[in-house]
């Protein structure tokens, strides 16, 4: 809406900082004394990024690995989060997964504030990180000719969510929700591809939206190959057009010079041509129907 | 309420970090790159930490200011801070205060988060900054035998707060109201303070209750001198204790070792003792009734 639109573009006039490409960019890359400090703050709303009924121990895990996502995408080595929790009625779950993730992550919880909050539950991670590689991948390099690839399949958080929304329990464990419960940062392969990337993020508000928007800040055309891109087996044919318009599965989207290949797995999806008209082709043509999740 | 002190229990445990003070000392203190860090995250909820009618440029601005009053209680020159921002009805006022306060304070936006929030406003602000001074100031260094000093009057907040909600509007900004609704953290003085104080916090939750626990962290008990305690003029005499147990105000709490002057405008209202069966002594005795705002 445009009260919004034109609020989140007064912030990101006030993000005048020179290292401040924060708002338009999921995180801050800032010099500080001989490193390269990243910082990113996510936040998530009971109902809006979670289901109502859903685990807190894996809301926990989520909250967690979102943040870690955008560090990952920056090729970056998490240095510790601060966490905002507005508390609810039993908080037990929702430590116990906090703890479980941060230990499987290896990174320390640092501080943070609790508040008592009488609506939905609303809780804020800032993650740290420090760069492995400078410079800092961004959204913004990709050249004309270099190859567009991506770490994994897209879709596998929205089968997850239909699963989890379809039998409206907490208690699913099954493998089939866990992309969407249990999302991994791809920390590790961040740090291999950020030497060697001409541009990088993490996909989570769809592979479309996302794309093109590497593509508009890149200032060229991604072409992407529909028959190349990775889906999970579970996916039915009629349903691979949802996924490209779903986010949640926090690959990473990365560019790579013409006849480079990635250090770890990964799919070729496409190629990045010189900017013409649309900014993002999809099988030669500009893709019709919603590119993903356009956040507020 | 147990189940919330087993949850803060739960993340202090977690927070196992040697760095990690922050869930018990509002602050994390990160050494980094031959720098050490500062790093603190506050929330705010409508209708909890601000009244419902207050104008959106006053939240902005002391969401700012009390994260900042953080960064001062260490001495700490502000780097930058990231926003979580659940939208409003309308949002400009927010963003114009945040500017005017950012620009203020001479710190820059460096990212951030907006999602939409169905119930009350929950805000967040994560801010970072440099120590000036190491090793940095902790609330745990007083001795026996240190002045206590505070750098300015309690209850103006009170007063504030108490004008505000009689007058149910946002429109007044009248100087009653300033210290409520614009509070100044006193980040100049932190600085100034750092290399000379034995322990410094800022006054967030009530006089009483600050002094308390940095006299619990120091393992000494704090003796006040209620004559000696700085009040606004305004106040009446019968509201002094009120204004004892009232947050809000931000004015630093810290300790010099005997016959030291501190180098800025305070008041030295006490004295370090040994630890004896009270932590705190108010004209000799352990004071009754609430002594602060106890955060959940």
């Amino acid at each position: 809406m445009s009260g919004e639109a034109a609020f989140i573009a007064a912030l990101r006039g006030l993000a005048s900082h020179p290292a401040a490409r924060g708002l338009a960019d999921d995180c801050a890359v800032l010099e500080l004394g001989g490193e390269t400090l990243i910082l990113t703050h996510d936040m998530m709303v009971e109902g809006v990024h979670w289901l109502p009924g859903q685990d807190p121990a894996d809301v926990a895990w989520k909250l967690l690995a979102t943040n870690l996502s955008d560090l990952a995408s920056k090729g970056a080595e998490p240095i510790g989060v601060l966490l905002g929790y507005s508390l609810a009625e039993d908080n037990t779950r929702f430590a116990a997964g906090l703890s479980a993730a941060l230990t499987h992550f290896n990174v320390p919880l640092l501080g943070g504030d609790t508040v008592r909050n009488p609506g939905p539950q609303t809780l804020g991670l800032t993650a740290l990180g420090r760069a492995t590689h400078r410079p800092v991948p961004s959204r913004s390099g990709a050249k004309a000719g270099d190859g567009i690839w991506i770490t994994g399949p897209v879709g596998a958080a929205m089968l997850g969510f239909e699963a989890l929304s379809a039998g409206n329990t907490s208690a699913d464990t099954s493998a089939d929700t866990s992309a969407y419960r249990r999302p991994v940062p791809r920390l590790a392969e961040g740090r291999m591809l950020a030497p060697l990337v001409t541009a990088m993020m993490d996909v989570s508000d769809g592979l479309l939206l996302d794309a093109r928007r590497m593509a508009e800040a890149s200032a060229a055309t991604f072409a992407l190959d529909p028959g190349a891109i990775p889906f999970p087996a579970a996916l039915s044919a009629e349903r691979k057009r949802d996924a490209l318009g779903w986010g949640d599965d926090y690959e990473l989207l990365f560019t790579l010079p013409a006849g480079m290949r990635p250090p770890c797995p990964a799919h070729r999806i496409g190629t990045v041509l010189p900017r013409a008209d649309a900014p993002l082709l999809l099988g030669g043509a500009a893709p019709e129907g919603p590119l993903g999740y356009e956040h507020c």
